[in-house]
Order: structure tokens, then C-alpha cells, then sequence
């Protein structure tokens, strides 16, 4: 089945933003077997709207369209492609409850151009929005469909793996019969480069095919198997997965789609009994927001300092004035004792320190802005690292976080892989 | 003059990567006063190419295509944009001669295909390439132009700056002479359609014109104004500026394009000269990394906290066993004995805590998920105040965070309106 992407806004014709849902739809796409062969851009304007979703509707089964579901006047995407198809809007009671209950949660007045979000396309299969007020639409004519999403990233991604994504895995792909089954190999700590040189051979398969994806920090390898039911494609993927696995070895945190790296991190703990805290500098909080963000980290994560300042660093931390004098406050010394430091104060089983040097100022030559150390305290003893980030001060910052959960990873791993007895994940 | 962008690429159709060139380009083109209607992604094959780049040239006057001018078979533009106005490729000399001392400076061995990059269209203006070894191609036909440029930001990005950008600075541009102006107001504590009804007369303009884009906590409205030159330009969107800061008086915290929210709060405790710690449960250090990302913010920066326990909380804050027993963690009471106690502890000037439910366990009908409580103490005073947020985790702690900014920016703004006398901004 042929798919193809229309974004729909003036911001990105005129480059205010750039278009992550274009890269985002299209990886999730490829993902589920499909063929995409154009992505287009177009304005709020509803005349060449209508143009390129006809063209797309001409070469393509399948046309998701993104943006322009918004209350305003300049929003026209739902109208456009239901006068494509000369189909009438009509008001959706369920959707405008929906909406209206939003607004009521928020103790916000809900105006009257919000009602607009509640119009869908007559005959459309309405999809709920469970992050914001625009609902999806899905339109079928012929044996064509039309996909409409809403534009903000934090909307779009939740209604796509809840509901597109199952939606399409259901569709018959008469190009393509059967179904498409795929697990993701995720593998921290190793550039994609080093990871792409071992996997070659694999990827010259045909069916499974190995497809490499870089994150920051990390590397994903999408396995993808093409077979008559899931059970066939489960037997074409497992033995794949399972090369790779012993291939990188301990690098593989996951194989699970919806386990993040931080996920990955916050069950290694829970499954040890670990408790953990941090002491943050340069990354400001980010490693600790990220373990919070995993639901039932309340059972591992004890307390988080953020202390940008020496003075903080001294005061919380108990980090010498003769460390910070002699070496710095961006020197290893300085990330183990702040490791140290919070492992006493706090009595965490695992603790971990980073300070550097995030930029745009700051830097020397001896120590350069991207210069970061890290220390992990794992029961007792203290590792320290040495990191070398490049980027503005944002992707230094988020850079070093993935750097920062891949070592406590693998802090805790070599721990047990020591110890004779013990859990182990 | 209308402007079309084509990407060449299947690692875009795959999503592998984002498409940053085109919303470079879309900007730089904006900026100098041409039009762009269109944006188009195609692969890597010659066929749908040529179709793409032969509809781009029926509707705009220049087509700027980016990617495909590698050494490798699957890099088709340069031969597919040539045969499209029936042009020879023949060997540049000087182009050969740069790559050639490419390598030879680099200590590289020049691999036969290299020489494929020498190639040019016959007739074509050849545009040398700094960082790279494709050289970028304009080819012109009876008033309609195509520019190829190279697909590696750091050799576009140059070239652009260096070659094209003045190349299309000294074209005629007859339908829309001059250029580009915009400006944008940026607006906290209000949701887009309360906004948009507000802006409905405005939104009506011709020159300038006024867009609404929403942001997570935010709506940003965007005035462009299209003028012979920057000067006629911005006494056409100035009046337009002035109107929007009265009709949204202080809920605009900057018309400025690099300052973000995060980036206002740190300015306006610079500009008072206040410190700042943090105390955070649910948010888990986000508030604290919003502010931490701002250069600069050492100055103000006292400490941040992440209590996500009930311990902590009382350790930390001196929150009192009978309040969290009697009112919970998740209360106004808590909230304000969070802020308290950390101004006690940090002697900050102005603190901020944050505590609240973001799911997706532990909500009851009393105090569902998305209840959140935050407390900003300034100078003495702490306001509390009770928010409710839906969302998956991430989307209420992401909005939790923008309205935490708002919040303290509006307390601070509060604190000096209410003295007689004081700094503000």
C-alpha cells in the first residue's frame, strides 16, 4: 500500500518550524510496510490544499494529511478535504463534549470558534484526542483514504500509536498480502557508524529486513518481517533479533517498543531493589526529569539536587573548597565527590553526578564547552567518566542526559556481573 | 518571484532524518522576499524526479532542489535536472581540479566516481563548493531557474550564504518587489481561540498580516509585513505590534525572536536583581531545566529540589507530617510549605514548588490525574494555585512547566506593580 504525507501550514512554508512530523509519520510508516514515495508542504489556503490533495489522492492509496485541524480562521484542512470529496461537515456531539470537558477541566472558558473542532467530515470514522481538542479523522472513498491529524507533535504521536497505527496494521495490503510484524533492537552507548559496520551482511536481508536508526545516545535496529499471519513473521524476526542480541551484547537494553533507555533504567533498579539520587550541575534537572517521567519511579528515586552554583555544590554536596580551588567545579574530582556526597546524604544505593560545561560560554582551552564529567556511586563505589559533547548548549545538554542513563546502566550491570551472588537484569 | 523547494532523499521518505534543509531555506528564501507555496520530498529515483521538478517549474519561476549531487548511482539530480530541459552533463575542469585537491589536502584517495560530482549541465552557472566536493548547479530557461544544491547541511548552508542568497538578491523581481518583515508577539496564560477572538479584525489585514501559531502554554502571533525595504516594512508592522501589547497588556512577555519563556523569567530576575530555587515533586527537575537551559542564569540560579517523596518532602522542605497526613501531598498546603521552607532553606529571593498527579496511577475522584498545585513565593508572599491538566505523563508535565514560568512571571510582575517604588520589567 502506497502512503503519502501532506503537511499543512504556513510556518513551515515560510521555515518558523521544521517539519518532525513529516520525519516522524514517515519512519512509522516504513515501519508498518508501507511505501511512501512523496511528502509534500503546503500553506493554509485552501485552493492549493485542494490541488495537492488530489494529486496525492491520484498516486497514492492512502494520503495522511497533518496541521491546519486548529480552531482559527486559517485552520481549512478538515474543510478542504471533505469538499475533495464532496462530503458536508456536520457536528459531532460526541467530539464536542469531549471538547467542552476540556475546557470545564481546566476551568477554561471555551469560545465559540472552538466548536469548529467538533465538525467532521459526514461518514468520517472520528478518532478521540486525549491531548488536545482536535480529533482525527479518518475518511474512505473507493478504496482511497484520507488520514487527518492534528499538528502539535504532542498530539499527533499518542493518536498515531494508539489508534493509526492499529487502525493500519488492520487494513488489507492487496499489493502486499498478510501482515507486517516488526521489533526494535535498541542499543545505547555505540555510535550508529560502529553499529552499522557489524550488521552488513544483515542488512542485505530481504525478509526480515534490518533497518538502522539513530537517537541521540542510542541506535535502534528495526527488524521487519513480512508473513501471512503474525505467527510466520514472529518466526522470521526471532532469530534476527536474537543474532543481534549477541552481537552487541549488553549494549541492547530493549527489544521492547514501548521501553525507553530511561524505562530501560528505572526497571534494572526496581528489579535490584535500588534506591537512586541525583546531583545535577550543567544538565540543570534533565537526567532526573527524564527517570520521573517513568510511572512507578516513586519506589526507586529518593531525592534530586540541582546545584548549578559552587556555593550549592559545597553546601549540599559537602564537595571540598579544596577541590573546587584546586580542580574546579568542572574536574572529576569534583563529580565524585558530589556522587559521594549524595550517597551519604541521602543513603541512595545508587547516585549520580554530572558537571560541565554546557556553553555558549564558559569554555577554556584546556576545558572546552562540551567538556562534561559524570560519577556514578553504585553501593560503595565510585565511578567517574569523561565526556566530550559537541552541539549548541540545548544538545550538549540533552546529550549528556542519554550519556548519563547509558553509564548508570551499565554502572549497575558491572556491579552485579561482579558480584558472585545477587540480582541481575 | 515564487520559490519551490524540492528535497531529494530517501532517507527523508523513510524518516532517517529530519528535514532541516528545507526549513532553512523556506526562512532564508521568506527573508528575501519570495514566495514559497510548495515543498516537496521525493527519493532517490529519476522518474517521479523528473515529474516532481517538471510540475514545480510549471508553477513557480525558481526550483531549489537540495540532495542527490553525491558520487554514489543513487545520486540522480543533477542527471534528472538536466534531462528535464534536455541539457548534456560535461566534465567541469575546474570543478574536477577542486575535488582533486579535496582529496589530495585530506590525504584522501580519490575513488574514480568522485570525478561523477565534475559533471555539469551544459550552459549551467557552476557554484564552488567550500566544505564538499558537489559543486552546487543554477541552469536557466526562458525566465524559469533551477538551483542544485548539495544535501550536507554544513556545505549547504554556505553555499547558500556565500553564492545564492546574493545570486537572488540581484534577480528582477517583478511581481513582488522588496522584501520580507516580520515580527513576533509572544503571549503566555492564554489558550489559542481565546487569542484568535480577539484578533479576528487583525487577522483580516492585508500588509501586514497576523497568524496565530500555538505553542505548548503559549500562542505566538506572527505579523509579516511585505515592503520595498526593511525600513518601509517595519513602519508597517510596528503600529500592528503596538496594538497586539495593548489589547494583551502584560500576558506578552517578548516580541523578541530568540527569547523564549524561560528565557523572559531569567531576564526579568536579572533585571531585579532576585535569586531563584526550585522545589519540585511531579515535574521532577523540568522547571529547573527550563531554566537552566537560559546562559547566564548562574546568576540567579540559587538550588533546585526534586522531592518526589513524601520524605523528602518533609527533609527537604520541613513540609510538616501533619499537613501531608491531614491535607495530603498534593494540596495547596503542601504546595505553599514547599516554597516556604525552600525560601527558609535557600534564602532565595523567589522560590517555586510544584506539586501535583501526572499520572497515569494514582488519581481518585477527589484529586484526579492532571491535579496539580504550585506555589510561588516572592519576597515574603506565597501565592498557591490549583491547576488541572489532561494529557498522557509527559503532556501534563510539559504543560505543568510552561504554566510553573507563567506563574512566577506573574507573581514577580504582581510584587513590583503592588510596590511603590522597585525595579521591573
Amino acid at each position: 500500500m502506497v502512503v503519502e504525507l501532506i503537511s499543512v501550514g504556513t510556518e513551515l512554508l515560510l521555515g518558523n518550524i521544521v517539519n518532525t512530523n513529516a520525519a516522524y509519520l514517515a519512519e512509522k510508516c516504513a515501519g508498518l510496510g508501507l511505501s511512501c514515495y512523496y511528502q509534500t508542504v503546503v500553506g493554509d489556503n485552501s485552493g492549493r490544499l485542494a490541488g495537492t490533495i488530489r494529486t496525492a489522492l491520484e498516486r497514492s492509496d492512502l494520503v495522511i494529511l497533518t496541521g491546519g485541524l486548529g480552531p482559527t480562521q486559517d485552520d481549512l484542512t478538515k474543510e478542504t478535504a471533505a469538499g475533495v470529496w464532496n462530503r458536508q461537515l456536520a457536528m459531532d456531539p460526541h467530539s464536542l463534549e469531549r471538547i467542552e470537558t476540556y475546557f470545564r477541566e481546566r476551568g477554561l472558558e471555551m469560545t465559540e470558534n472552538n466548536k469548529k473542532q467538533a465538525l467532521v467530515p459526514e461518514g468520517a470514522i472520528v478518532v478521540d484526542n486525549d491531548n488536545g481538542t482536535a480529533p482525527g479523522i479518518i475518511m474512505e472513498k473507493e478504496g482511497k483514504r484520507m488520514i487527518l491529524l492534528p499538528g502539535p507533535p504532542n498530539e499527533l504521536k499518542p493518536m498515531f500509536e494508539n489508534s493509526i497505527a492499529p487502525f493500519l496494521t488492520g487494513l488489507e495490503n492487496p499489493d502486499a498480502p498478510g501482515i507486517i510484524f516488526s521489533k526494535t533492537v535498541k542499543i545505547c552507548g555505540m555510535g550508529e557508524s560502529k553499529v552499522e559496520s557489524q550488521i552488513t551482511d544483515l542488512e542485505a536481508l530481504a525478509n526480515p529486513t534490518v533497518a538502522p536508526y539513530a537517537k541521540t545516545g542510542e541506535v535502534h535496529l528495526r527488524v521487519t518481517a513480512r508473513a501471512e499471519d503474525e505467527k510466520e513473521a514472529k518466526k522470521l524476526v526471532k532469530p534476527v533479533v536474537k543474532e543481534l542480541k549477541s552481537r552487541f551484547g549488553s549494549a541492547v537494553y530493549t527489544t521492547e517498543e514501548d521501553v525507553t533507555l530511561e524505562k530501560a533504567v528505572v526497571d534494572l533498579l526496581l528489579a535490584n531493589e535500588l534506591t537512586v539520587s541525583t546531583i545535577e550541575s550543567c544538565t540543570g534537572g534533565m537526567l532526573a526529569a527524564r527517570l520521573i517521567n517513568i510511572p512507578g519511579v516513586s519506589e526507586v528515586f529518593k531525592t534530586g539536587y540541582i546545584t548549578y552554583s559552587n556555593k550549592a555544590k559545597r553546601k549540599i554536596a559537602g564537595v571540598k573548597k579544596g577541590t573546587l580551588d584546586k580542580f574546579g567545579a568542572v574536574s572529576p574530582q569534583t563529580a565524585k565527590e558530589m556522587a559521594r556526597g549524595t550517597a551519604l546524604l541521602t543513603k541512595a544505593d545508587v547516585t549520580f553526578s554530572i558537571t560541565g560545561i554546557a556553553g555558549p560560554d564558559g569554555g577554556t582551552a584546556e576545558k572546552p564547552v562540551g567538556l562534561i564529567y559524570m560519577g556514578c556511586y553504585v553501593c560503595g563505589t565510585t565511578h567517574v567518566k569523561e565526556f566530550h559533547f559537541s552541539g549548541n548548549r540545548a544538545k550538549i545538554r540533552e546529550t549528556a542526559v542519554s550519556a548519563a542513563l547509558t553509564m548508570m546502566r551499565q554502572c549497575i550491570l558491572e556491579y552485579y556481573s561482579q558480584k558472585t551472588f545477587g540480582k541481575k537484569v
